[in-house]
């Protein structure tokens, strides 16, 4: 199979019929912004053996790829519209791992309703597969949420459980998966992009940001951006069933579950007067937020309460 | 440095000061869209060892980079907007080497008028650094060109000479670079994007595509798009000198010249009635357009007249 067959059989459906990608055979897709929009953009690259395991499934890896970006633009939020799809190999691609790669997409283009509206299919000469996505949204002008906006007073919210997704990838590289950590696997593997509270975030947020390099490192670059302080009060913070069991079980720590990475949940700022009325409407679609702390004014730096002698480190994931 | 650093550092001045990309410090960047027009977003990736020599300087690669991403928009009549900028480093990059190319960048994005909005930098674990950009602009609604326009009869036009690319990274890879071939080896480093034609272009042409993957391969793909067969008189091709003296040296042939890739000039569909003043349009900006053939009724196919024995493969480059 030639370069164009792999695009036309594999790629082409993934347009999901939209005219303006011309089934990727243009040199460049056509997008009708709808007026009084405004364009949100952002890229996330996923490289082999660093973003993802070697050998790591084609399902998992489209899964992943789509919805850290996807994410991105929860962040933000933003309505999710098209995205590129920049594809290098390092060697030709079995059928069958572009089956169910471009099937998973398929499928998730479906849950969150975007489509592929290009980009590009290379060969590397060595190292590993890379896959680069630049995902585009819309919101209503004037109304994405920054992560500079938050306000000396809001409370910090988190939109659901934190260090699942950490746990499980620890669990993978210990060959210690079991079935009792099934949803932390899953969770590191299939992160959930929280796209459908972008109305709710729009009313409420003064500030949003995900949380892909961990809790505290996420959290303060939300308090530089924002030029505040803030408190987080380790005590508030609920871990899942399965987190908990492997604190208890001494195989995970509390330290790791709220530096580690990759769960995909939002951090929200949001004012005294908000916060009912925001924890009401995530709780209706299912979310499990909880208030974790607020930010405060910036000389106060950045603080921890409840530490029971926690030793934590800001630093999230680095690539340098 | 950090990863943040070097964000910080070398890439962040690349936003030229637009707000919307928040100094890249935020999930994405949020973009107004003047209203009336259309979104043309196009990616492009280069490799190691692939799209550019293993030990290419930080300025050829950032050139080329971002200007076969100005070419694609470029070729479907857009202005430039934006354009995300994700970059794999196989290991640490010296500062030296991110001076080189975030300069280059900064350059051209003020001769292109375009700015970088965001992207993401990552490490590899193996293989050779990577560039994939996407590159947005913008047309008025309606207004952009596709290659699959092109009407029966419509003259198929080059805004400029082919194979002064393919020549320069010949003797590149043979060693044989000398003074006379300065202009072709620069074509092969620095790409010039028709990025002035986009008036005429929306004015003038049927259907507009970029050569990249060299003249032949390129119209074909045309015609195909168009459903149409084509005709190319190869008399009527003009090299540029240096191609013309390496072809009397016997080191080049007009084959390897309307094969090769990587001229970016654009081919044209262009009706009877528009060829005179488009010619002259883009005769009074400086190009050197040529009419080199016309689209047929697709039951011709695709000819070549006056091949005086030439050996002609429709076959362009393929990663696979």
């Amino acid at each position: 199979m030639s370069e164009f067959e792999i695009i036309d059989k594999y790629f082409a459906p993934l347009t999901m019929g939209h005219k303006s990608a011309y089934d990727l055979k243009d040199d460049a897709a056509v997008l009708k912004i709808p007026d009084k929009h405004e364009l949100v953009v952002t890229s996330d690259t996923l490289n082999e053996s660093v973003h993802f395991l070697k050998d790591e499934t084609p399902e998992n890896i489209a899964r992943k790829a789509l919805r850290v970006n996807l994410s991105d633009l929860a962040a933000m939020a933003a309505t999710p519209l098209c995205y590129q799809l920049n594809i290098a190999f390092p060697k030709k691609p079995l059928n069958k791992w572009l089956e169910g790669f471009s099937n998973t997409l398929y499928k998730d283009n479906k849950e969150y309703n975007i489509f592929c509206s290009g980009g590009d299919t290379t060969s590397t000469h060595e190292g590993g597969l890379s896959i680069s996505i630049t995902a585009m949204g819309i919101v209503p002008k004037g109304q994405a949420v920054r992560r500079a906006g938050a306000k000396n007073g809001d409370y910090i919210v988190i939109t659901g459980c934190v260090g699942g997704a950490a746990l499980g990838l620890k669990l993978l590289q210990k060959g210690l998966c079991k079935e009792w950590c099934k949803e932390s696997v899953e969770r590191y593997f299939a992160p959930v992009p929280r796209v459908n509270c972008k109305k709710i975030i729009r009313k409420y947020a003064n500030a949003a940001m995900d949380i892909s390099d961990g809790l505290i490192a996420d959290y303060s670059h939300m308090a530089k951006a924002s030029r505040l302080g803030a408190e987080i009060d380790i005590a508030k913070i609920k871990f899942s069933q399965e987190v908990n069991r492997a604190i208890d079980d001494g195989i995970f720590s509390i330290e790791e579950a709220i530096t580690g990475g990759d769960d995909y949940e939002l951090i929200l700022a949001v004012s005294k007067g908000n916060i009912k009325p925001l924890l009401d409407e995530l709780n209706k679609i299912n979310l499990n937020p909880m208030v974790i702390g607020c930010f405060l004014d910036s000389d106060l730096g950045l603080k921890f309460v409840n530490t029971k002698g926690i030793n934590i480190s800001e630093k999230g994931w680095e690539h340098f």
